[in-house]
């Protein structure tokens, strides 16, 4: 077995996935280029203990206060979606990303890169509606800059937002806190934000338009961290690359095999029917309002109950098991009770999905 | 003369500078129409108190503690430049915004854009330039996010980077402490930035090379502050827009004129002929390692004494003084006696020069 492993990664693929000279759209797909990518240029140069956690959002002490900080650039096409904008996503997104380690989201500050020729009356809709979208969350937009690059060098509006919220919990989450025999639970249905963006991109119709799920989910984090405490373990929204994404990183930093069934992940029908057709696997595709918990087994459904009564909640369900297996590995059991492996994208199906 | 300024201001310019409909490059200068931008777009819709003070940094209090934040994104053209690269910039960059308040900078965000094909080897150079530049600062990079565009909706990377400082001091540092009297102390010769960039942009040579000026600036703050105490009533970075479009910002804020004298203010000989040659006024030009202080007049000397002490600030100068006319102005005595205005930029002569 341990010789075949090495046939497989030395002899079939005869130029290593990290070997580029430049940058692939796929280095952005938050599949497995991107993964290796942060490590070997971000992580390898800037090290530190606070970076090499690889959350999505950094857990400061700062004069006896622990706080969270937290980074992410939009460039999303088209700037304009069936159920958002691009906007609207900024400030979901990272106050998705801040309020993951139970922290309340309180400040934005936001950095734009216009194109030469953007419309202002479409970027007073977006920022009018970042405005909006903050308000919503609770949180105060009080730092920005502007930067306009020449026509062709950009594309309308990319927008970077960064957090910080406070952490008045004592709990300790995060992936290091991921036990065996800890429940998955996800949040709600998968891929919507993907289908949505895609399908408005080419062009596609479905019978029932698929929209973006964009939606902070800090009042959802809140209530989850009230509910579980320190049964909560670890959490993440599920944005670029899906769940195969999120699970294939905690399932590599922890070394422990993740098991899914098929049957129990919520999928609408149109978003199902939409994959089908275009040979997309959901689980690897972008959502922007949905998350996963990992929960010790014996609070996990007291968990899921308070996930469900919360409108963003209400078609979550468990979806798997944190194995005893020390392999760093995401298998999923399909409906007719075989096994298959759910990896982390390694192509670029949907660039620029946010 | 109230007639007369009526006149000039509905008769002369048919069509106002801020009803372009589309994004002009200049509204990314740092000069008048990027100010129109800011207030008529961003400031109107994301209304809060701490950005209407429309200082390059946020105050905030979180749970009893007086942090700054901010955001700053390089779009600079070329990436490589004498004296730096765009990573050194962004990080030198943010820190100085955030240390402008008499913050201690402690930690940083970073968001990339690249651009598919961006080389590999080129991206390790730079991240490589941003670890070292964070370790000389102080700072510690502990959180990012990576985007990728396609070929020709970008320009080879794009970094945003946000900041956060702990301010340990109690004084009140901001425009609204300018008082009618107070010095204006800049930390040495201007322009070098800018000048630097445009010859590397345009392929010009001068006897002397031009050096970017780009450097962190905060162990010279925390000296001036250490010096000048409740005397240090605001301090600003000369970024885009150069010292023209700071005191043309204090001034409006404060309605206060200022008054500038021409032959103290520090250039370097090999700029100011620079300038001449090609048209530019150097006091709009770009700084990435400059300040400007505007402290009390009886402690202005000894802070000027502590800043020529650092190397960063050996060649400052008190280069004018806060006017007690209720005019928002800035004006300046040239050598030969006379007085003229000195205005923010309105078109763009240097595009993307950070």
């Amino acid at each position: 077995m341990h010789e075949k492993e090495e046939q497989f990664q030395f002899g079939s693929c005869p130029i290593p996935l990290n070997q580029h000279e430049t940058i692939q759209l796929a280095h952005g797909s938050g599949g497995q280029l991107m993964n290796d990518l942060i490590h070997d240029v971000f992580i390898n140069s800037f090290k530190n203990p606070i970076l090499e956690n690889v959350e999505d959002q950094a857990t400061l002490n700062i004069s006896g206060r622990r706080l969270t900080f937290s980074t992410d650039t939009f460039v999303i096409d088209p700037i304009f979606f069936p159920g958002g904008n691009i906007g609207e996503l900024a400030v979901n997104g990272t106050v998705n990303d801040v309020c993951m380690s139970g922290a309340t989201p309180l400040f934005l500050s936001t950095g734009m890169i216009l194109e030469e020729g953007f419309s202002i009356s479409d970027l007073k809709k977006i920022v009018d509606s970042m405005a909006k979208t903050a308000d919503k969350c609770g949180v105060k937009i009080v730092t920005g800059d502007t930067k306009v690059v020449n026509r062709g060098k950009g594309d309308k509006i990319y927008i970077n937002t960064s957090g910080i919220g406070l952490i008045e919990h004592s709990y300790d989450i995060g992936m290091h806190s991921i036990k065996p025999g800890d429940k998955i639970i996800v949040s709600g249905t998968l891929a919507d934000h993907g289908i949505a963006v895609l399908s408005k991109r080419e062009g596609l119709t479905f019978q029932t338009e698929i929209k973006s799920d964009t939606a902070a989910l800090n009042t959802l984090v809140q209530k989850i961290i009230e509910t579980g405490k320190e049964s909560v373990h670890s959490m993440r929204d599920l944005t670029r690359g899906g769940l195969a994404s999120a699970l294939n990183e905690f399932s590599q930093k922890i070394n422990l095999e993740f098991q899914l069934d098929e049957e129990m992940i919520p999928l609408k029908p149109a978003v199902k029917g939409a994959c089908e057709l275009l040979g997309l696997d959901p689980l690897q595709l972008a959502n922007e309002g949905k998350m996963v918990v990992i929960a010790a087994q014996d609070d996990a459904d007291k968990i899921l109950t308070a996930i469900k009564q919360n409108p963003l909640g209400k078609d979550a369900a468990i979806i798997g098991t944190v194995g005893e297996n020390q392999k760093s590995r995401v298998i999923i059991r399909t409906p007719i009770g075989g096994w298959r492996f759910l990896d982390m994208l390694v192509g670029e199906p949907l660039p620029r999905i946010c």
